[in-house]
């Protein structure tokens, strides 16, 4: 349904030609500074009209914070927000209404509900998206004023143009069987993930900050444009500063909850976190993550194949992960297909359309990922409290109890 | 935490070493002919000791029923069932203990909780896996019945020996960032997902039902196992038979709710739906799915790039996904790694491990998919009942309300 | 927090000088007619102003409804909707701030969030109500429409002043012990409970549906209010029309719910089911509501003491209950208390309030009723939908199964 | 459902004649001491056969720990437990299964479920209770180890036979509607809430801690077996040592909770909080609780009529309640009542029962208690950590902010 998170909750309303879309807030920590420049920002990176990559509406997308805020400060109370539509409308009937648009939520919308939107697939379109970063900033603010975690996305392919990201190190394979190559992540991909930040991500429009395939991705998705077509493409998300000890095993383990939360953004087709599908095709000596004594004496891990996940709660490490984006549904070339009676026809459709997604999909990215990390912080902190006052436990082996001086 | 499911729950409980593993499955619709050997037929595929490919093991794990059936039909009340520990003693103190084993779950165990079990990392030991796949068994023999859906998983990878699934065509590429290759899936390859059982699956150790790559696939298995070391892969399951309309947008769409059950299976790493990652790079014109009116009457798509969802929501074609399952962190190979209290030294594990997961791993995500279906039909129906009661729309334009003959 | 509901869903935000309160209804049954003017007419009903017994702030609260509704049809997505706050900013000090207000929320705000809204307890204040009501009205026309529920509330006592209702019946007692006396509901409470209106109800502006009671108590409302004093009452509640079967046991059985929906309304003290505290008093045989065979084959009770609920779930006779609201604790006359430091000293409250908040609640217990009806409704209705799909059960005891053409 | 909880959640199974009752505790706070004797204690006082006036089985109820626990101490992870029921058989069909038990369960779940099991109302049983029992007996070692929280439950009223609570002070009344009498806690009465202990309550077989009064419920109970019949009364609790902020508004109040928690034991029929109806009679100025100064220099209040809840959040003070049970429905004496077919007849219950549930309802009030005071506690714990990492507020005025020292 329409709400994210257990103690740190979003619900969200609203379509594309209804009077708002927005969402409610539900606990947030109290004696959070926050105002609207704060949601702001992050709905503007998301915002369309950024560039002639994206599509052409210039609409402008200004939040109106209603509640739980008084003098810059969040009362603990739930916030309420808006976002007003330009154009509030329901759309007029058009010829094209007669055929649910491939690969969209028009049919699917109308099999699930009995009714549909007049402007199709309802809430599928990309607005309703809105309340999501508008969440995500004020959970993300939190997470960087208290834990000083960074969460960053980009874009890290565009078709098969892509952010190279491997090295191969060819095995010691004399078989057809047993061609492994192993891939490792390369030291300059290694590095970007320790150190990317959003300025150099919105330094290219595409928001690759690798500047040599940034200009690929920018000719093939222009190339998409020219040709009434469209392409997709992939964000990578990396999540630095996550304390150690979240996720909920064994049905909320934190890849889980990213996942879910990534697969719920319009347009996915696949999530992997850390090594991913990748990490399926190479060997167990080699994948696992052996540990480290850190410098200030807790233990850290000397690789990162696991993406700062193990046995679904993090270890401390950065986390990072993969989402992979369609190419959009809605094109301008005719297409044939049936319409809503089952007449064949060709459906040549109408208005401008974003070619490609992912520029536009990183804040939603990273406003899903704080949306987890926070709720489940609370979670555990809720837990870590709760323990902190027992006794201390003198009955169990050493090695099964966390020495005190590393709480 | 340890509950999945909205009307349709299941809760387990259980560890390596305590007196049993079990769940409680709530919300079974009343009336369904159940009994033990429903569910002992699952446990028994997922159980060690099937083969030399897995754990040596050779635990009976039989079922025991405790409530909400009698004469052999459920009453839709609480089911309990518990499956006995052979061995329920904690474990004895080893000199291994001094380590955490790299990525496995030992370490983030205790980050957690501050405790953790003699075993190791607790919950994340594979007989958690127990509830799951008993509480999938009761979901299927339900939507088997009722719906005649089919949910089939196999193994569609080990390592980098891959099931054969899909076709290139290059297209008039040009330039360096032209370089478009269209992967479709073969027509061996949709015929296997419509078709595919679990009698075919079951019929080589690896659960490939592509015989000869079944046999590389077991190569590739005992070279892993004979090099102390390990290997993943990855499991495809199809759902076929689903009926439109499944999925509660936007945050519980059903690829999030799928992904989110999968990703919580111990040792996965990715998920992708439909076309997945190689969907990205494919333009919208190839890979939209157009309509075509069915035999009925209704509509289908004559492709499924989509993998049977569009908009979040069930379209009616099967259901296809993938999930990446990570190379078992646990080998008897020494690691180089450091203890608890940082003093670094070498780990050999102890006790005999699976090489390979995944022939394990397919009733369980055919389980984890059974829960999520059985969980979203029950929610659907709750909506297309209550809206059947209401009047017939007269105020809207046709193309926005189904067809009462449809409905 | 401030979400209520399964599958129909409330939530809902606002405090007393933000910009607005709303609230999000997810879940409702689509193709519903609804326009504004079905939720205008309970927030008007609950609003302020509406006689000299209640606060005279005349507001006008009108009802915007967002998102969610085309033509004048629900789509089944979110219901945004909103009502401004007519003065929007925070509360200028005042010496009164010192104080927090004995028996209401200030204290607990602060102490709960470690901040507080200016306008003292936050999200305690009667305004977000208002989000709950606009949400029952909804829901109240669905069961209106579709099964003819017919859900009235009234006032039944102010203070000491009661409606009368029960008869009593001296028994054959012959000890200290002995003191039996059964109060049954008198045969013209009996009929109010089958036949009350809204009209009936809010002919009198205490919304006590008895004349002369309400007479009486209003007569007590106002020497309430020109003693600077306030006043509590009940309100008693009646669901007709609701359908067996809902209820969701163990720990959602129909009263719980109905329970915990009126002990969330401010200023609640008590809840009690048909006979409630005073059913404690009656012996088991007098007590047990006899089966009795209705005109159209089905059973019925009767009596109905259990209210229209057993075991916690609904048995198709009217659901009846009623709730006890505390005097409101803003008065205007001086009270001995202290400061938020300690500093004793005497508090008299600033501005007008109402000495007695119960023909205000009347509405709010409908919406608050409606809200539990309808979400348990939708979840016996996803049960009995899946269950009629299953074969015919001939393998049980025939008192076991319920006979098929009663279904 | 089945499960009750956010943070700490029960889930349980099980009805009167299946292979056991049981239940998983999950989130419990990992390293807390616990073995069986801590849940034995608390069912030992919930079984049957405990003195003449219960029902004359006598079940040993033995609990079995199957998860969860090493050593002694709590692993954080979810606890299985069961009680094997002594009579596993579904029953025998007998001539009294033709009727539906007046204001028992068996009509209903028949309705609401299709089939119902054989021992009639199904979960409905009494049985139900003891996975709530054990689960409320490790809620409270945790609250009663780390926070000193003391609860306790007795026996009240017995029928018309009642604990003396109130006195009397008739007030300036002059008219009819002025019949003010202001009715306040005796202060014997609020001394026993202040010290009543279980080894008090448990005295005497009533629980009623007051000997006198429990003599005469004694005689009451006696009564109503000989006459085949049976009695209702109420269960007063108190939960000493609350700290203040516990409860979630606006739908999640502490009363609400607490509500929702009580009215769904067996047979409850009314639910008080604090002052509860007799609070709605009583002005505002008088029921009013003045804030005082304690020692340690917080706030507390000088009387106690809101029973420790203000605005749904504690406030520090001892919270009380009183829970209404109303008389068994299963009596022996003959009832005129019909069969599920229609037909008219008598029905005389077979076997043995309470005439008198209360005592035992004792052990099941506390354990509802503790469940909803450690999740909120764990709620709370989350929210109030989080807030504490943020920057000290300096924008607000004085007054809207919680005092440093003061946390």
């Amino acid at each position: 349904m329409s709400t994210f998170g257990t103690l740190f909750r979003v619900t969200t309303y609203g379509e594309s030609h209804c009077a708002s879309v927005g969402a409610i807030i539900d606990g947030c920590p109290p004696g959070l500074p926050l105002d609207s420049q704060d949601v702001q920002t992050q709905l503007s990176r998301r915002r369309p009209g950024q560039s002639n990559l994206t599509t052409p509406r210039d609409e402008k997308d200004l939040v109106h914070l209603q509640s739980g805020i008084e003098h810059g400060i969040t009362l603990g109370t739930p916030i309420g927000l808006l976002v007003k539509n330009e154009d509030q409308r329901p759309r007029d009937y058009s010829e094209t209404d007669l055929y649910p648009r491939p690969s969209h939520a028009d049919w699917t919308y109308l099999e699930k509900y009995g009714v549909k939107a007049s402007s199709g697939g309802g809430r599928s379109s990309a607005r309703e998206t809105i309340g999501r970063v508008a969440a995500g900033a004020i959970a993300e603010k939190y997470l960087k004023l208290t834990h000083g975690i960074e969460i960053v996305a980009f874009v890290s392919s565009v078709g098969k143009v892509k952010l190279p990201s491997t090295v191969s190190s060819p095995s010691q394979a004399s078989s057809e069987d047993d061609d492994i190559v192993e891939d490792s992540l390369s030291p300059e991909f290694v590095n970007l993930l320790k150190t990317v930040t959003r300025a150099q991500v919105d330094a290219h429009l595409t928001r690759c900050p690798h500047p040599e395939t940034a200009e690929r991705m920018t000719k093939r998705i222009i190339r998409a444009k020219e040709a009434q077509d469209s392409i997709g493409g992939t964000v990578t998300c990396v999540i630095r500063g996550v304390p150690s000890g979240l996720g909920e095993p064994v049905f909320d383990k934190l890849e889980a909850k990213l996942g879910h939360a990534m697969l719920s953004i319009p347009a996915t087709k696949g999530f992997e976190i850390g090594s991913g599908f990748r990490g399926t095709e190479v060997p167990g000596s080699k994948h696992n993550d052996p540990f480290v004594s850190k410098a200030d004496g807790s233990l850290g891990t000397s690789t990162n194949w696991s993406g700062g996940i193990q046995g679904g709660i993090s270890n401390g490490e950065d986390i990072y992960f993969r989402v992979g984006f369609k190419s959009p549904a809605t094109i301008s070339q005719a297409q044939e297909t049936v319409q809503y009676d089952g007449t064949s026809g060709t459906l040549a459709a109408r208005g401008r359309h974003d070619p490609c997604v992912v520029p536009r999909a990183v804040p939603i990215v990273e406003a899903m990922a704080s949306l987890v990390i926070i709720d489940q912080l609370l979670i555990q902190n809720a837990r870590k409290t709760a323990s902190s006052l027992l006794p201390t436990i003198t009955t169990l082996p050493p090695t099964m109890v966390k020495p005190a001086s590393s709480a």
